[in-house]
């Protein structure tokens, strides 16, 4: 029977205990969300649902088609200029999210006869557009320039060096200036997603490669999602305007895409704003992460420091990491928990994020929580 | 230098007359639009962008995580129930565009040691999903159930046929119902892209497979997307329950994405209820598509008898096709122009797109100013 094969897998899961479920939220919910990647807490800001509400009344509920044809609107071309000047790039290009952001850089700047050189750490929507891309991927060690420099001078021509500038699961950061220089000596572009480096680091929240100098670097393209920090949905391809007009010409989740709706385009523009008027929320999610960090060893966990706003905590195993996580909720926290075979390392832990409104007394009381429901 | 084989690339289009460039709309663009895929004219309906706003103030301006970790709210859930029972599936999971709902279903439905067998017309998203897939694809003649057939007896084990409903180029029609027989013969799963079938064909709007009698069949799966007829942004994935709940835990686009916006969520869910108030949006749309191609053909032009929504015009040649587009653009009309390389075959052509909401007049005079432009 078509699709019988299914049923085996689904019970292979259930067996391994690794069944996933929608658990669907109200709109108040009462968990103490330290789960979302909404580092700055401007998701539900006024400002930022007022943009979003304000562009679908304007501009309509979709961009009716791909944004070759109707679907760039002025609001797109506005929040692209305001994101190239925001991190410092000469232009911007944004898709609709940024998973479809990583597939076209990837894959546009990853052509074939070309080397792209992979962390292995980096983002599934990384790995899948290395998979996607012409070029010949070579997966290096994780956050190891000198491993990127071996991969390099296994051949000549163009190449590409592809990493995340977060790593999303532990929330460790990568060696940007090592591997920017790595690149140099090779003549290599340096393409990195700073999905999770948007409005936490660099200054005001201008991204991780902001804080490395890297920023507006010919040699630099960068992407990032409208859907963390920014509060809203969408991604975003940054770099020389060369690239971003090859981009335009060749990256197929643009060209065969519809554009990204005006409601998500005007949501993330407003947190934009507001970031340049507020620039301390970008510090107030890194201190948040340091004190969470702090507390969470204090009380004996291991907790991975953090270099942005993610934190991470080791868990014994799948199971008892899922059964942590369930523990945490029935207590009022919602935790994020990442286990195999969604990490590349196999190993299980619950993932916190800080979020920039986080007040010290919930802070204490997610340590609180974390700590009393450890396996 | 970094980067330096995309000057060359750039050159070499700008040769062949194949540069691609954004041109951004205002809001209130004088255009009429025939290039739009707002097919029931919904994506500025008061409702629709009532729905997306109301939905940005209640939930947020983004849905601030991945669909299985805080992604996942109410509307999403309520937006499913109401996908799957308007179009007659068991079950239903929206995504953040069409684009990673065809490649969720593709990659999931197609994995190692089955065959996928792909018409050789399919959109990109499917093509794309067919090369991240681990399965063999074998693509097909376009719209030859009998290839289908031949494809299907190389090979024993699991497998898949894949197709668009309703071809985005020439806005022809897959035969369904012989596909299903022949996928039936062998045992294989049907999985079809009804993005410009959803909302114009069927029993009001109902989409290409319940036409042909396959909604609910345990070996069909649609995919669609809420960015046309709809007038939002999205994907969606209809079939069985068993076949949904095995991408929830399989689907790469579906677990490493952030969840589709309240606001593009809020604006289908609210298009789907006016389709469902007004269903004779869907016959309209197809009557203005077949008084199009009778005006055209009347008037000495060659177009594509048209199944769903989409009329397509010929063109002699590239360069001829985009210098008559820009010239219905000079005369106050918005028409679509596709050439290669974004053609599977070759043929420059003016894509029009019947909206429900044009009126007689603007038929005539959107069919005068193609007349009068013609090269
Ligand atoms: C590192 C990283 N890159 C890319 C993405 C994809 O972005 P989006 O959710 O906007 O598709 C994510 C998470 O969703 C991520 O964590
Ligand atoms: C046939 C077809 N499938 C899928 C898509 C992708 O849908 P979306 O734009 O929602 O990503 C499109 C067009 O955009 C399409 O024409």
């Amino acid at each position: 029977m078509a699709f019988g094969w299914i049923d085996e897998q689904a019970e292979a899961r259930r067996r391994a205990g690794l069944v996933r479920t929608l658990r669907p939220r109200p709109a108040d919910s009462p968990l103490l969300d330290l789960a979302s990647n909404d580092y700055l807490g401007l998701s539900r800001h006024p400002e930022v649902t007022e943009g979003a509400a304000e562009a679908a009344r304007r501009w309509g509920g979709g961009s009716t088609g791909s944004r070759l044809v109707t679907g760039s609107t002025e609001l797109h071309a506005a929040l692209e200029r305001a994101l190239a000047a925001f991190c410092g790039f000469e232009a911007a290009l944004v898709f609709s999210s940024g998973y479809a952001a990583n597939l076209a850089a990837v894959t546009t700047l990853g052509p074939h006869g070309s080397l792209i050189v992979s962390d292995a750490g980096n983002h599934a929507s990384l790995i899948d557009g290395c998979r996607l891309a012409r070029g010949e991927t070579q997966v290096v060690g994780h956050a190891d320039p000198e491993a990127v420099r071996k991969a390099l001078g296994t051949r000549e021509g163009a190449a590409i060096v592809v990493s995340d500038t977060v790593f999303s699961v532990d929330g460790d950061r990568a060696p940007l200036a090592d591997l920017a220089a790595a690149c140099r000596e090779y003549g290599a572009g340096l393409v990195v997603d700073d999905a999770h480096g948007l409005g936490v680091l660099g200054d005001g929240g201008r991204g991780a490669p902001y804080a490395a100098g890297l920023a507006g670097a010919d040699d630099v393209v960068v992407t990032a999602t409208l859907s963390k920090s920014l509060g809203s949905q969408g991604g975003v391809v940054l770099g020389p305007a060369r690239v971003i007009d090859h981009l335009v010409n060749a990256a197929r989740t643009f060209i065969f895409d519809t554009g990204l709706a005006p409601a998500a385009a005007g949501a993330a523009l407003a947190a934009l704003r507001l970031l340049e008027r507020e620039p301390e929320r970008a510090a107030r999610a890194r201190e948040v992460a340091a004190e969470l960090h702090a507390r969470l060893t204090a009380a004996g966990l291991e907790a991975v420091r953090p270099d942005a706003a993610v934190v991470s905590v080791r868990a014994p195993s799948p199971e008892r990491a899922v059964r942590w996580a369930a523990d945490c909720r029935s207590a009022g926290l919602a935790v994020g928990c990442f286990r195999p075979p969604s990490v590349p390392d196999g190993i299980s832990r619950l993932r916190l994020t800080a979020r920039a409104d986080l007040s010290g007394a919930e802070i204490e009381r997610a340590v609180r929580v974390i700590g009393e429901t450890r396996p």
